[in-house]
């Protein structure tokens, strides 16, 4: 089992993007990037689902080499994680079953919280 | 088993309260307003209790038709929950027997997580 | 086991050792004020580390007389807390068996969160 917090500031993400726009295709799918209709994300629900994949990376122990869109940050009504490819084979290497996650954002920033649990135990 | 974690704007939810007045008393319950002495609690306070109401709500899947009074904040050091009516009964139905809180806020927002647990499994 | 969260406003930490520069030895070992390499750490980082001292403090129950330097925060990568003494003593009561850590900074805070968990349950 494992924890992990991250809180991004939405300003700094806000420059970050500015100045790298490619940085969005690489942190995010193509689904990530738009809501269920299709719209969109304004850069808010991005820096929150990017704290979510921060948050989770470091849950795993933070380990090198692992593809940003291997875990993907899915919302309906309620935040949820769907890992695969580099982020599954780390996950599956620590026994992680279940993947708890939330998620505020209020005024300046975003704040992902995550427990990675073992089922197993 | 579900965690929640919400974080309150100082500056924004002061600005909520002082155009809508009435929002307290439908957050918050008499004594959640009041400390211990029977002092008005300050904003500061109330927001944190409101980020301890809505993790309690995220950390059982945010349902329809709770009312906040349901879930009330107690603070004799550590705060804690006491939830009854429309909270206590989702509780039940998902198996939640332990609420672990915890609170913090400080410069411009006020921070809370929740885990909600079943001590049954 | 227990959970604590701290959040610490980068400003307000900034003035408070500015003001009262004898608090940092009284928070932190000669360890934690200094890298691996030997290097002083900025502010940033002993703000985070004392928001995990804090966050400790909570999910023990916030016991008097604990003394800051029992509960050394390392980092190696992932931060890590090593208790002894005061904390110890608490920790062995309560039945924590391990410490989940997770530390965040960005923009003006730096939050963490911590679970004492009970492994012999």
């Amino acid at each position: 089992m494992g924890i992990g917090v991250d809180v991004v500031d939405l300003a700094r993400f806000a420059g970050v993007v500015e100045r790298t726009p490619e940085i969005v295709n690489r942190l995010f799918t193509h689904a990530e990037q738009h809501s269920a209709e299709g719209h969109e994300l304004p850069l808010m629900s991005l820096a929150g689902r990017f704290a979510v994949k921060e948050a989770v990376a470091k849950a795993l122990g933070a380990p090198a080499g692992m593809d940003w869109h291997d875990c993907e940050v899915t919302n309906g009504g309620q935040p949820k994680v769907k890992v695969s490819g580099t982020v599954a084979a780390v996950a599956d290497l620590l026994g992680v079953t279940t993947w708890h996650v939330s998620l505020s954002h209020d005024g300046p920033v975003a704040i992902a919280y995550v427990i990675a649990e073992d089922r197993n135990i």
